[in-house]
């Protein structure tokens, strides 16, 4: 096991996490908001003390796989077993919590490369097991889980073995094993002054491998792409062969086998390694932070900035509701604005009339040369005073900057304190953002009061298109205690459902797993079938990830 | 028959024809690369003079698709179904001269919608009927020819009714029709200030389903993207049903559907319309233009200025033949420099030590905000000068801005000087350009050598990525009389192979069709089994555009 991962029934690291009685604004803002906070919960059993079912691998099964990767790389201790059985949405930290995890992998395998791979699945086809790759495990819906299928038997494959990075730098391409990590690939590209433009909030534990099969996207996505348009090419292990698409910018030679590959979710068979495109490190950054009358305002100040294509990087609008958390959640860390900054923004929130119940928070960088930098921010200053927005300079963007990556230890310390969290996010059109925003909101709203517990809902726009761009919800609410999955899953159900009703992508960046299933919802059955069809030629004995990305909603 | 579509037995427009007798020096050139000049061909022979094998269609059959679409617009005449049944390749040009068409459609139908399109594929489907869809039929790769597999007849689906274009302004956005135009696309567009950006050799006489169906790009794809980047979603109409991918910016739902219809080349259903993103016109255009000391020199200046994220959008290096050509061809349209300019270029290259026999010539525009482009043209003069570059300031850009749809109309001049001539194209990386240059240039003259004739080929860099680039080849020779189709088949043959073998894709925008297969070779054997799983799911019966993309090289 090694520490890239996250640790059990939790984000991150022990030593990061985070405790609301440190941040006193934000623990009122959450009594006041949820009518009173719950008591703490007891700590989640420690993994050791945990049972896990017998592993179901045979005698020969195990020899078979211990013959290609020796036998210290096919773990069978509970512990191993256990953490290679999770992702990190929110039912899997619940399952965690509880104690009671089911199912269980029946051994972890660690590959040293990908002819140890293509034999590894060739003995899963050959001998009845179902093959789960396992990336970083961040997943947030449901993507890792070790289903059986038809199988006999599950075996994880944990790649961080395959964590080989060469750099092409004619090209600004690397070649990188499927199972490096984030942070690891970054400083090997930081010594050449490149960088991959990759930064999901799961950045520091989850690995390229797990951010093209699950198409993902950074949050800097506005200007580096979503990782389908990072990658050039991609080497696949299917049970029936290798597929290696060929490494080139761009051809008009039928279907994107590449585009097939991606998003795949490990149902096709087992990406080995990535050729994705890098870029200098930008020569300058700049931030700039506003405060917009209300929402619709706001959505409209952000299709202006992107229309007008500067070189945005990260951009986010808040709504109203985010903007309270944020202003209660950045205490003890940059605020927003400084005293005599706040003040200022008072004096002109009242000039202008805005209703402070309504205000908005956006924040924008820039990237690129010197020159292209000072001349974005100068025009987004300009396009944002059309919009009645009042500048709030450099410093929240970097306050931000610091703070990207701890909203999932925050997470954690609201489950502690048993509260229902997650998010959820998807995109569509700037003409249907608005009516989109609404319907889930309400139907959040809607739910988790259904559900048991009226809860709170905030949102905010990112990854930006000439077309469109992503809404990401946060909710929260009390736990319905013994009830906790159910209620989740009510109000899971009832937002994809509203989603798609209402137009937009079932999931812009989290993927689909088991919790966003069925797929049909989105393209249709007709597109999902010929997709079936395509993965029975690769996979004919469904051994890769099943019930993923294909399968039927519901339990196995 | 609309006159949208390109004369027969040659390209575009008889009123734009081209005369080699107009261009002394070109002919005088052409006569010394290729040791004399052939005497002129006979002109091909009038569409009304030549018969056409009788339509298959049954009396049944004809009638199940009358009573869909009307009589008046199911044509069974012998021209229409003979200009139906070629596209603008050279094998095509040279059987319409030569009178002796084979295979002739059984009829050309031209439904007015989706719903008519859907009707009448599922009376192929019924009927045994092969449905060859058919945009602008500028197809250069066999395309459109009307292959009837293993059906009783083939029928031609003219797209042209489809051509309804609606904006949404908000998102930039445009839904239109598979059958328009690209003049009539953009005369739309324009009264709105906005553009597609599209802009291939064939513009004035292709659709937009057709650049959709083949993964084409324009001219300006450095700065707009290939067809696959501008297509949001797309509708198509397979014998199993209807397939709609959602209209949203970006997902993460598994694999591309929508890239996987993109590039589909008929074969999977008929594309009845697309949902593209457009741009507000750039406010400003730059041109430069500059002579390198030579080629490999060449690359690297333009692979320094896309990697300076520079707003690129037409970029073209020729190699030293293409440039001796273009200076050539350029005689009587405006000159890449005046006389003055020619003195200053002469003493400057005499000064650098250029060898003349070696120079290039590039070509760059830079779109976008006035300020962003006077910023990339100061960049680009400074980069230029790093590499020893001189400056031709912008009057080279305009005078090929001018002329950027005329080549195909010398081809058909060539073609009547019993010339063989032919364009092939491939993009690869940076690190692989040089490489592959050297392989294809060889391998085209010592193919056209070996099949009878030693003729000139020239190349030019264009389409730029941060990592890659397309290189496009220009090759002619005089025709082996009575044998111009086994002479061209020859050389095609020996340059796809090296093509392949040298890393490069088989193509970058032409598409497959029949003459570029087999498909295998991009990205192997089994990754094109996948597909042709998923297309027998939506094609069972093998009706849609047998023979092309999934098709076996050689004779149906």
């Amino acid at each position: 096991m090694t520490d890239k991962h996250c640790r059990w029934a939790g984000w991150g690291r022990e030593t990061d996490a985070l405790k609301l009685s440190d941040r006193p604004k934000l623990q009122a803002y959450l009594a006041e908001t949820l009518g009173g906070l719950p008591p703490r919960a007891e700590e989640p059993p420690p993994l050791e003390s945990i049972d896990a079912a017998p592993s179901r691998l045979s005698e020969t099964q195990l020899a078979a796989v211990v013959e290609i990767v020796g036998d210290e790389q096919v773990r069978r201790d509970n512990a191993s077993r256990l953490k290679f059985s999770l992702g990190k949405s929110y039912p899997d930290l619940i399952r965690a919590r509880s104690g009671r995890i089911e199912p269980v992998t029946d051994a972890v395998v660690s590959p040293a490369d990908e002819a140890q791979v293509a034999a590894v699945v060739e003995v899963a086809a050959r001998r009845h097991l179902a093959v789960v790759p396992f990336g970083g495990g961040t997943s947030v819906v449901g993507g890792v889980d070790p289903r059986m299928g038809s199988q006999q038997a599950v075996i994880t494959l944990d790649l961080s073995r395959l964590n080989e990075l060469r750099i092409d730098e004619n090209s600004l391409l690397i070649d990188v094993g499927a199972g490096a990590f984030g942070p690891d690939i970054e400083a090997t590209l930081s010594t050449a002054d490149l960088t991959l433009g990759h930064f999901p909030q799961s950045f520091e534990f989850s690995t390229i491998g797990g951010w093209v099969a699950t198409r993902g996207a950074g949050q800097n996505s506005t200007r580096y792409g979503k990782i389908e348009d990072l990658v050039q090419a991609v080497r696949i292990v299917t049970p029936q062969g290798r597929i290696e698409t060929r490494n080139v910018p761009a051809s008009a030679t039928g279907p994107s086998v590449l585009q097939a590959m991606i998003g795949s979710e490990g149902t096709l068979g087992v990406i080995t390694s990535v050729i994705a495109r890098v870029r200098r490190r930008a020569e300058a950054t700049a931030w700039r932070a506003f405060l917009v009358g209300d929402f619709e305002v706001g959505c409209r100040l952000l299709r202006a900035l992107e229309q007008a294509e500067l070189p945005l990087a990260v951009v986010r609008l808040s709504d109203a509701e985010e903007t309270r958390w944020m202003s209660k959640a950045s205490e003890g860390r940059p605020s927003l604005v400084t005293r005599l900054g706040k003040w200022y923004v008072q004096q002109t929130m009242r000039r202008r009339g805005f209703e402070s119940a309504e205000v908005c928070f956006l924040l924008a960088s820039f990237e690129g040369s010197k020159p292209t930098v000072r001349l974005a921010a100068a025009q987004a200053q300009r396009i944002a005073k059309r919009f009645g927005a009042i500048g709030l300079g450099s410093s929240p963007g970097k306050g931000w900057q610091q703070d990207r990556f701890r909203l999932p230890y925050l997470r954690d310390e609201l489950i502690a304190r048993r509260l229902m969290v997650d998010t959820l996010e998807t995109a569509t059109t700037w003409s249907n953002l608005g009516s989109l925003y609404e319907s889930v909101r309400e139907t959040l709203a809607r739910s988790m009061r259904e559900s048991g517990a009226a809860g709170v809902v905030m949102c905010h726009v990112s990854h930006l298109y000439s077309s469109g761009a992503s809404l990401y919800f946060t909710y929260m609410a009390p736990q319905v205690q013994g009830q906790e999955l159910s209620q989740w899953h009510t109000v899971k159900q009832a937002t994809t459902s509203a989603i798609v009703a209402g137009g937009g992508a079932i999931s812009h960046h989290h993927g689909i797993g088991q919790d966003h299933l069925p797929l049909e919802a989105e393209d249709g059955p007709l597109a999902v079938a010929a997709m079936v069809a395509a993965k029975e030629r690769l996979d004919p004995d469904g051994i890769m990830n099943p019930g993923k990305l294909f399968g039927r909603p519901g339990p196995e």
